[in-house]
């Protein structure tokens, strides 16, 4: 039995970190060994360029840029962290992956989705996840949540219809691979989101999806 | 009349620097409007791409990820710097540029050409420059000139066998766009160096070059 991996997608405000911790506790409590991971980040060059993208300071960061940088951190965390988990029969819970960058850089930016297949190709060696959870929720409801976060940074000062790029670009994708994609409904409860997404794990467990 | 695109390559302990001051005070001296640049760099975000791709810190560095950070790099001051002060009918003379991708990420780190050939394409917007001095120098003799500067960077720590693919592959570059390219004997004393470059550069003040 091989590892498994699992991305986290989804807007600003959706709960993807309530999500997370209630998903690693299921996880640990039923002895699966876990990673746990963000993108872009992960690595020490990662956090780095993190830092860069979300930098306000760089506002004039152009859209090849960007998704430039996505993939430059990417490339290292699959490559260093990733690959070596899943070979070595881990889980790897991912906080974003390369959906994100056809959601953002692709429908929030117009960076066309044959570009950044092109890099998934090479740069991420063509790693997909074994599920995708895509907390899917109405613009302004999750703006509403995020705002009382404090400063916010270079992606979340976009204005709302960059968000709504963004919300339309992720449910194409859901569309597109509906195998490994599963949309939670992020405007219920958090309890109610985390039973959905437990119940989108289980098949993971008895390995009929690897 | 357009602005002029001038390009400096090389390897380590080439005389770049050296020959940059001498062509700056040059061209300044026969009324050229001349920008000065560099890569990685040039801009904030450039800059701080440079910082990281050059941090021993990170030598885990995979090779994808050195060539995504020089193009993010590359695209930024492509558009934020080089267009707009070629519009403007200025000079721009960059310490390396995208002929540096197919020699250090090339051939010393193998990363295929038709892969860099594409970032060029759409990362860098297909940009050429009008001329490219190519300071060409046996690999030893350029490292012993390097030695005496204090710490190596995390690309200087490369072995000689990374310095001599680097060579070649700058090399193919020249023999392959002749029209552009000088090579330079970067053995000769500097002041023949530059006397060189001087003569390489007579071309461009009466625009036949462009």
């Amino acid at each position: 039995m091989s590892g498994r991996f699992v991305t986290l997608e989804g807007g600003e405000g959706a709960g993807k970190s309530t999500l997370l911790a209630g998903l690693r506790a299921h996880l640990e409590a039923h002895g699966v060994d876990l990673l746990l991971t963000r993108e872009p980040g992960g690595t020490a060059l990662g956090e780095a360029v993190r830092a860069l993208v979300l930098d306000p300071a760089l506002r004039d960061t152009c859209a090849e840029s960007e998704l430039l940088l996505m993939f430059a951190a990417r490339a290292q965390l699959v490559r260093a962290v990733i690959r070596p988990a899943l070979a070595a029969d881990r889980w790897v819970l991912c906080d974003r992956f390369t959906d994100a960058s056809y959601a953002y850089q692709g429908g929030g930016r117009g960076q066309p989705a044959e570009r950044i297949r092109e890099l998934e190709r090479w740069a991420a060696e063509d790693l997909q996840p074994d599920l995708t959870l895509l907390l899917d929720l109405p613009v302004a409801d999750g703006r509403a949540r995020a705002a009382g976060r404090g400063d916010a940074d270079r992606i979340e000062r976009e204005q709302d219809d960059f968000f709504e790029r963004v919300r339309a670009a992720y449910r194409v994708r859901a569309a597109e691979f509906p195998q490994r994609f599963r949309v939670l409904d992020a405007s219920q409860p958090p309890e109610r989101v985390l039973a959905d997404a437990i119940a989108a794990l289980a098949p993971l467990f008895d390995g009929s999806m690897r």
